[in-house]
């Protein structure tokens, strides 16, 4: 929150404690690292959680990260991996090689291990998958013939069925004395005899219940069941809406073949936040540990498309150098319309983009949104276009100038509003990523259009 | 993601039936309600989910919506208030009125209720405590004693305690017994005698325990503690991390007053990441269901601050008047610099912002991170100040322009991208939100010195 300076003080003192990892175990760690001191990053490393390992892995230099990781390379623990951004992973994924992943993999549950080969070439991936055991390996197979980002790639395989006709005493036995059950789950699912889940039971609720109760008669019949094909953005959807702790997913049959839990969707509603706000700023995502160069790269496929928005812009601007030559005051107040209504309308897109992804706009209420952003437009561009006006008008002593600025402004913030809303709607429909929109096209139109209705109202009543 | 055609059609297929309201509903609700046909629209209500009908209730227009809650009223399901977007739950908090609302109340979960209450003026609060049951009165307005987005407003008090000394057995017969229990929970906390937490057991552990053992022995002990004041974004950080689904909430005297559940974790994680892209945009979150013209003044809010740095930069052009006068080529070329390195500031400040946020960015990295994207900027500074100087020469057949053009450009990105991290670190020190630094601060220095550096070095060295 913008104020918080109150919790601030607080949060310091309690962070040491609760994160883990102090700076100064990092400070101590790379230290140890540049000696090459083993014993002592061992004996630093060992007290730590799996997740907390990853964020020092993480905090490290690439140099030391690679040392870092060979001395612990004997009994890597793989649920670091997991908690690892995914371009640190990769990186330390590959450092590690093929045996080492596969031995890793062996170890985690399937959704944890899916996460680890998704993103390796064809080749290593099939090189791994042929060193695991038989079992393993087909369930894993199984899951990477489903796209990337659907419900089946976050699923784990490892789920409690019963069939309906089971008692509470029947269910509670089944889970002490099966071995194959999930680390930790929330839920127990009721199938029928196609091995379609009909029903869930909380833990809570089931350990509440009489041993002679059947579990038809207490499960709740109103879960929500995932398809595997469906999109994890959905899936983070419905878990948010319905506060949903573990759901079923089904294939295309109806059958059970996995569950997902609350903690691999918390994961996606960060990311596809993340990638709203990276594409709203016109940056590819998971960007801050990518090495120097990439980063570079990537920045400049999209800087690019600013630049040609601009160039565009400049072009227009060019069309107009006898009127600017008359009247200089025009370049002085030219960039005031493009900055005002490129601003307008990156708050109407970033407030559309938003409400689509979070399902708050949608065909119901579309029409009655566009009008009010056209409205809003209306208003605060005859609000600007007074201020901005009578600035002019004072400043060159010039109220016909004044007039033509404000009016040109007033028919630009129109316009952000209007395409400002439109082309994520637009391009929603179209089945890309809204927040696309942000990128080339509405600065570049509202580029052109504050330079060119400025200019060209300009020398049509002007000069 | 960016290419999801491919699961957008399965998504469309099963929307209707996950989601619970589909478009027709919504259309047949509509019409209902503008018949007052009261019989339809309950039937049309009655099978949907709280989650649903608050959807149904953010959909309709604010006429509608007050016809809707007016039939609702006499068994309005307090639920439904819960799953509400802010602007529209107050809006029907208001309407349900006082006595209404302390009814609700006392059907929710503590952190529910206080949910309701927060937001509501002084009197208005007090007036609804008043006329509760004791019992919760004590606890909400002791809850409501915590600042506003502690970890305190977040938790509910109902939990599952046992003493270090209870076997699994008893634990098992306590929670069949005692009926003040939470309505779902995931893990049962030991407690000292004192009432501090020392540890917790997630029930698909405890139910897979033989009956004899003693809660001590199976207990997880590096649970972690959440200090009620802990800022709510440091909540949400804390579950992610370490993928907790329910973690007890500890007074300063290091005593268990609650416990904190993932699903109001979800719910902090989708607001702290809207606030950022919200402020990165210069929007006043939860904007979208705001009435017209708190909407526009909202907007108008923000807009001020663009106006102010245009205007400034409006300053600095006409400063250089005369030069452009004499080379009119400047005003057809000077929005680039301001476009371009605006631009990349604005990468840096999303990269860097979204890093502090997920604590990628820490004290231990952070002047990696700042050299990292000087040297971004100066590479990229290269590579655009290259493309644009031979763009210019060419243009206006003037080398001396190009290179005065691309000289200037690359020390713009070089400040962009200086500015574009060390600014959000700065505010972050300074206890205030990062996301903030993308409004006034960073596109007035860009735009400013965008058009500062090119025209003074052209009045040097072309005029």
């Amino acid at each position: 929150m913008v104020n918080k300076e109150h919790l601030q003080v607080q949060d310091q003192e309690v962070n040491e404690t609760l994160y883990g990892v102090s700076q100064d175990t990092i400070r101590a760690l790379e230290e140890a690292l540049e000696e090459e001191n083993k014993k002592q990053v061992k004996k630093l490393i060992k007290p730590l959680h799996a997740a907390d390992v990853a964020v020092v892995i993480e905090y490290l230099s690439p140099h030391l990260r690679q040392r870092l990781i060979e001395i612990l390379l004997p009994h890597f623990d793989p649920d670091i991996l997991t908690h690892l951004n995914e371009t640190v992973r990769e990186e330390v994924v590959e450092q590690l090689g093929t045996r080492e992943i596969a031995e890793a993999i062996t170890g985690l549950e399937s959704d944890d291990a899916v996460l680890l080969i998704e993103d390796l070439g064809k080749d290593q991936q099939k090189e791994i998958l042929e060193s695991i055991p038989m079992g393993e390996r087909v369930i894993l197979e199984e899951v990477l013939t489903y796209p990337e980002y659907s419900a089946a790639r976050l699923m784990q395989r490892e789920i409690v069925c019963v069939p309906s006709f089971w008692t509470v005493a029947e269910t509670m036995h089944y889970m002490t004395k099966e071995k194959n059950l999930p680390d930790k789950f929330y839920d127990i699912f009721v199938v029928d005899p196609k091995h379609s889940p009909i029903g869930g039971i909380p833990l809570s609720l089931l350990l509440r219940q009489p041993a002679a109760t059947k579990v038809a008669d207490i499960m709740m019949v109103d879960i929500k069941r995932i398809p595997a094909l469906m999109d994890q953005e959905e899936v983070a959807l419905l878990f948010r809406k319905y506060g949903l702790v573990s759901a079923p997913v089904i294939d295309e049959g109806g059958r059970i073949v996995g569950m997902i839990t609350v903690d691999d969707v918390v994961d996606v509603i960060e990311e596809e936040a993340e990638e709203d706000i990276m594409l709203l700023s016109r940056v590819t995502e998971s960007d801050f540990f990518e090495p120097l160069l990439s980063t570079s790269y990537s920045r400049i496929r999209w800087l690019l498309i600013s630049l040609i928005s601009t160039l565009l812009a400049a072009t227009v601007i060019s069309q107009f150098q006898h009127t600017i030559e008359k009247l200089v005051a025009l370049a002085v107040l030219m960039p005031i319309n493009a900055a005002m209504s490129g601003n307008a309308g990156m708050q109407v897109v970033t407030v559309t983009v938003r409400a689509l992804a979070t399902r708050e706009l949608g065909g119901a209420n579309m029409s009655r949104a566009i009008w009010k952003e056209i409205l809003v437009g209306l208003i605060n561009g005859i609000v600007f276009g007074a201020i901005v006006g009578s600035i002019a008008a004072f400043w060159f002593a010039d109220p016909a100038l004044g007039i033509v600025l404000g009016g040109a402004l007033i028919f630009n913030m129109i316009w952000a509003a209007a395409w400002g809303v439109a082309l994520p709607i637009l391009i929603d429909k179209m089945g890309m990523d809204p927040a696309l929109s942000a990128g080339p096209f509405l600065t570049t139109t509202t580029d052109l259009l504050g330079f060119a209705i400025f200019l060209g109202l300009a020398r049509f009543f002007l000069v």
